[in-house]
């Protein structure tokens, strides 16, 4: 396999994988991180023809592990070098990527990823074998997703010692609004909020730093992912807006918040009583394979070991 | 001292007050807390007019201890049997206990008082007496403050080894609004959003953890809290709406949540390294002694020891 970006998660990917007893190699543009990466025993090089080559004559899949706006350079050249090579990612928005990689008509072997792990630093230095350990690693099972493909970076998101969540590229990106993208936007109006109080950092306690604790991170980060995933941010920062400014009038005309109030509490119990039953039954390339896993992903079906594929021996 | 109401708090006054040596007797209307605290050693009755005649005949501290709704009985009782005790409260919004003690004529010798501390259990059982230790306890600064009644309350904080913030009740509210109500309102809205979203809970993680923490509190607690304080937390609201508003519009039209996201994490940072100096300087009962402290306490001061008082010998 073949890692394209040396950074946090590609260089936590070609650590793990090769951890794993897996072959792979990679290609990184700064020649510090191919040098650091090359003292800590690693196969790789500065120079992305020579890695695109050999993945094409390998059939290595190959893994995008750069920032969105490095992608359409890195994909216009895949296409020239190594277009039937299967390929997967590992960035956080999925929508988007997909729509550039059908762009360049790499989609028949293109099955996205995203591995829900990280730290607050970056580059080939921060990355280490055990960061995937028990997280989450979404796989894409969109309609065009090619089983043998899927089966490829399961096992890869397995072998990192992941535990694989199905899903559809727009409903990843439509929760990641919810469940991160929205959260961040809420944490930065508080803390902006609060700054302005007199008195306010003086009494804060609890529920504010819990509420503000993701205002800390670096704003270039908070940036990227929420505009990166605006057309799934959007609706629910208006749905958002659209509560609270229904409270404000409750509070206001019957000095109630109680509609609001049992709403989130009842949501927050479900949440606790979250079950993540295991995914075994379903045999890949099968029909409906793909709808009955973004079912299962949907009520918090997770992956920890191989499913069986349609025609195969395992 | 007389503690009315033998309650999470107010039984952990008692603990704690007791526990440095303090006189303490108290009154509870539920006999089944009264036998409880008994039994626990403590001088206690069910007979209001018993702890008020008793607080009268030894010129006792008379700490309010009960939720905002029993308050009104309670004041009527005190106008009558024990009107020159000095008095305060432990309740988390302090407007709208100064209003009501106004009312009942009682303001010339009543400090109004928040320790910030508490569990999620409630009841005599669940007090007790290291529940303030280290925890911030308002004492107010409002204009009508007597200096000798704010001396005795503050001495009470000190005795519950809890240090001390001088706030003027209405930026108290303010803060409280901003840093409490706002919060929980926040989680609320983030916990029912992600709960209409298939496969939020499956993916969600650290942001959204803590992001709607508070959101699991017992739907009761979080509406008194907000609905006692919604003159305060009305435009704290209003103004997180705008923001959010805001940001929407810009995300819409050029794509970029730069301004909230870079303003967020300017003022969680400022939080972070807020500083929180010891008040030592200022003499209790000296010209504009008030707004000193209430200056000292917005630039996050605290008190630990017993300030000097003006014509003590202390």
């Amino acid at each position: 396999m073949c890692v394209l970006g040396l950074g946090l998660i590609g260089g936590s990917v070609m650590r793990a994988a090769a951890a794993a007893g897996r072959e792979v190699f990679g290609y990184n543009r700064s020649i510090e991180a191919v040098q650091a990466a090359r003292f800590d025993g690693f196969d790789v090089t500065e120079h992305l023809g020579e890695a695109l080559d050999r993945a094409a004559g390998s059939d290595a899949l190959i893994v995008l592990a750069v920032p969105m706006p490095a992608l359409p350079i890195l994909l216009g050249h895949i296409r020239e070098a190594a277009p039937d090579c299967p390929l997967t990612d590992v960035t956080s928005v999925k929508g988007a990527v997909l729509r550039e990689v059908e762009q360049f008509g790499l989609l028949d072997r293109f099955v996205g990823g995203h591995p829900m792990a990280g730290t607050a630093h970056s580059g080939w230095a921060a990355g280490n074998a055990g960061l995937f350990i028990g997280a989450p690693w979404v796989v894409s099972v969109d309609d065009h997703v090619d089983a043998q493909v899927w089966t490829l970076v399961t096992q890869l998101a397995l072998d990192c010692q992941a535990v694989v969540v199905p899903a559809r590229s727009d409903e990843h990106d439509a929760a990641a609004a919810a469940i991160s993208h929205l959260p961040h936007l809420f944490a930065e109006t508080l803390a902006d909020i609060a700054g302005e109080v007199p008195l306010a950092f003086a009494l804060a306690a609890g529920s504010f730093r819990d509420g503000t604790r993701v205002a800390a991170t670096a704003p270039d980060l908070v940036r990227a992912m929420c505009e990166a995933n605006a057309g799934q941010l959007l609706p629910a920062l208006e749905q958002g807006i659209e509560l609270l400014t229904r409270t404000r009038d409750a509070l206001a005309s019957s000095g109630s918040v109680a509609e609001l109030v049992e709403k989130g509490h009842a949501a927050r119990m479900r949440y606790d009583s979250f079950s993540r039953p295991e995914i075994i039954t379903t045999v890949v390339g099968t029909e409906n394979w793909r709808d009955e896993l973004a079912a299962a992903g949907r009520a918090g079906g997770m992956i920890r070991s191989a499913l069986p594929v349609l025609g195969s021996q395992r």
